[in-house]
């Protein structure tokens, strides 16, 4: 007899698996498939003598070595809480002072992915609103079902979110009275995942001029995800959004070390106002009261050292030749398919990629002329939310460059071309996915 | 002017920091203080040389290098689950099959809170029903907090947790309509935190049998918080109560790494019921999908080489020396102070330590009269929860003889004398210390 059921949570029944399992898990069965869906970071460039070099000194040290092994606190190794600060102020040009902060205004957390889980917990009842960009990271938008928040989202153009549009949606909830339930602003500024955007200097400084603008009656919070800003080969340099935000007061910024050094360290951090940082510190207390202390003491030694520093330049030149290649597949295999656009990042790991009048969701055609082929790819639709009638655009494909190899890239967008060309001539190959 | 306010979640107001970090903070402000109030484990012993040929092995191949510092998965490295459930079942003399368990059924966590926060998460709408020993861990108590769970307790004795209370309370919840609020029980049985006290045998028995007989309308768990298990040095080799649940229905075992071998790493882990870690893995992947991968390498390379495993057997040796150094002292220095009695743990770190009479709370007159002696220790009050009528017991301390060193615990236990002589005199230095 099975045993009587179990009776959870109304958050865990509102949490479902990722559509993206379905994906990541099709990729790693098939072989020889090339796949362009798992936002992984490129292998072969991964850090393995750097990190062990810190590892050998912290470890070969033995008070350095106890320290590592020991228990660390809630809010993250102070030294390198103040290596993060200098580095993203670095990155802005400006002094830690200059913009209200101290090494204290910093936490470390497991991968910048815990800050969005953290922020949310501490922000959100069932019922309460996020905006973010449509489309937007497919992860944060799970996250965020958990929580029962609602997503609103803006369109984005080539400068990014439309700030415009996001000043009009907060006039109508002003007007409709739902204004008290919007809590938080999200955006990926640089080289979005999934659309490989960035956020244009004017809009920056425009975004925190209007969530201070409607933040009369409680504070709208701005969540900077600048997870891929490291990872920049062209464009220019681009100041945080938190450096328009003096006062530190409105703006949480999050990053990780996960795309420029390592994921398998899995630490991020984020730089945030004081009175958001002391309820998310409590929460974490709960959750593990404390990120891996041996990832913390292994990132601080290769950032004092340098290793870091240059680690991270290198990684500029992987991608961006990668970038490079997919876009002259991209180019030479979609030229002749008027059909087909695509974006041209300058940084990160991802092309957005329109295929005008092609169901491009698990349930069209696309997906298994592209399986048949040997190519995987996120469906676009997993990056929006329908809106009020329903719909959303189901013609996108997010193309991930970070893992695959660069004989891969060159291959997998010939296949894609064949699976394209295939649902052209009207002749999918295999039933729809039913995710 | 200061920004409107944060309207934060009904979560975040919940959660209040943990006392215990005052004493935390306390200990380290405080120079030549002797600290029994941390739990954090013995410096000395801590595995540097094992870890550092662990990480030289795995970081000088560069593929098993890559491997360790690319992503992991949400559930966690499967030779390492495999690993851990070997591991268990090993200890309790059974192969996994006996216990209907495969590596799936194990998953791989930030430490074992974090599976203590997912569980809690799953299970727990506000006001529903947890069921702990009382004393109990510190820390679980701030989570349910969190999760507006209630706690609700049943006395211990030298035995473990009193199960015939437990099955009168159960009783009771039935008979006042309260049982479908029940969602979890929850017990440190090897060794408890905080009262060093372990659950015999029969009542390992017992446990399950009530958790099935009052199972009737919705599953209630046992939570079987194992943490300090590996850290056995005298007493029986005592089953988990998960090995009396065979067919993986009732019982959640978790522990961790950071007590038999390393903080630093943070990893922990849990054996579970099919359709209790589905949903715990579906909220796993929006916190984080997945705990530190390196981390994860290492332990397990560290297993397969037999390095954890000898690790684990010194320490047994530096727990056992230092739990006999410290009984030895509160012999020799409160023989004749008939007011104090204490645990003799078998295992772990912790003493409980009874002062007829006198209050040993965060406003009593000890803890200002053991600072100015130089020692410190967590007020019992912490690991209860108030009765009906507001009362807990007020003259209990956990004495952690984990991090202090031999010197130190001997000086330490002479200065809680001093402490206690000086509040027996009825003469307290200093004023309250108000938490």
């Amino acid at each position: 007899m099975p045993p009587a059921p179990l009776s959870r949570s109304g958050k865990s029944r509102r949490t479902t698996d990722s559509p993206i399992t379905y994906f990541i898990k099709k990729a790693l069965e098939t072989p020889g498939l090339v796949s362009f869906a798992a936002g992984l970071v490129d292998e072969g460039s991964l850090p393995v003598d750097e990190v062990r070099a810190a590892a050998t000194e912290i470890l070969s040290d033995p008070r350095a070595g106890q320290t590592a092994l020991q228990y660390g606190s809630t809010h993250g190794m102070p030294e390198l809480r103040r290596q993060v600060l200098d580095l993203v102020c670095g990155l802005d040009g400006v002094n830690p002072s200059d913009l209200n902060l101290t090494p204290n205004d910093v936490c470390i957390t497991t991968g910048s992915q815990q800050l969005l889980y953290l922020l949310g917990e501490v922000m959100f009842d069932p019922g309460d609103i996020v905006i973010s960009e449509a489309p937007s990271y497919f992860v944060y938008h799970s996250l965020l079902q958990s929580h029962g928040a609602e997503v609103l989202t803006v369109p984005m153009d080539e400068h990014g979110m439309d700030v415009d549009a996001l000043d009009a949606l907060l006039d109508r909830l002003r007007r409709s009275g739902d204004l008290p339930r919007v809590k938080v602003i999200y955006t990926v500024d640089y080289f979005q995942n999934p659309t490989g955007l960035t956020l244009s200097l004017e809009r920056r400084k425009r975004l925190v001029e209007i969530a201070k603008r409607y933040s009369t009656a409680h504070r709208i919070l701005i969540l900077e995800d600048a997870a891929y800003r490291e990872l920049k080969f062209s464009g220019p340099d681009l100041p945080s959004i938190k450096s328009f935000d003096p006062a530190n007061e409105f703006v949480v910024y999050t990053s990780t070390f996960s795309k420029p050094c390592a994921p398998g360290l899995k630490t991020g951090y984020a730089i945030l106002p004081p009175d958001v940082l002391a309820p998310i510190l409590h929460l974490k207390g709960s959750h593990d009261f404390g990120s891996t202390n041996l990832s913390q003491h292994l990132l601080s030694r290769m950032m004092a050292s340098g290793a870091y520093q240059a680690h991270a330049e290198k990684l500029r030149t992987v991608y961006r030749n990668k970038r490079d290649l997919m876009l002259s597949a991209l180019e030479s295999e979609f030229r002749d398919f008027p059909a087909a656009r695509w974006t041209v990042p300058d940084g990160g790991f991802y092309v957005w990629f329109t295929l005008d009048g092609v169901d491009t969701g698990p349930n069209g055609p696309l997906v298994p002329a592209a399986l048949e082929a040997g190519v995987l790819y996120v469906p676009g639709e997993f990056g929006h939310v329908p809106d009020a009638n329903g719909h959303m655009p189901k013609n996108e494909c997010r193309l991930c460059y970070g893992v695959a190899t660069e004989p891969e890239i060159t291959e997998g967008i010939r296949r894609l071309r064949k699976a394209c060309a295939a649902v052209a001539a009207g002749k999918p190959k295999k039933e729809p996915v039913g995710v």
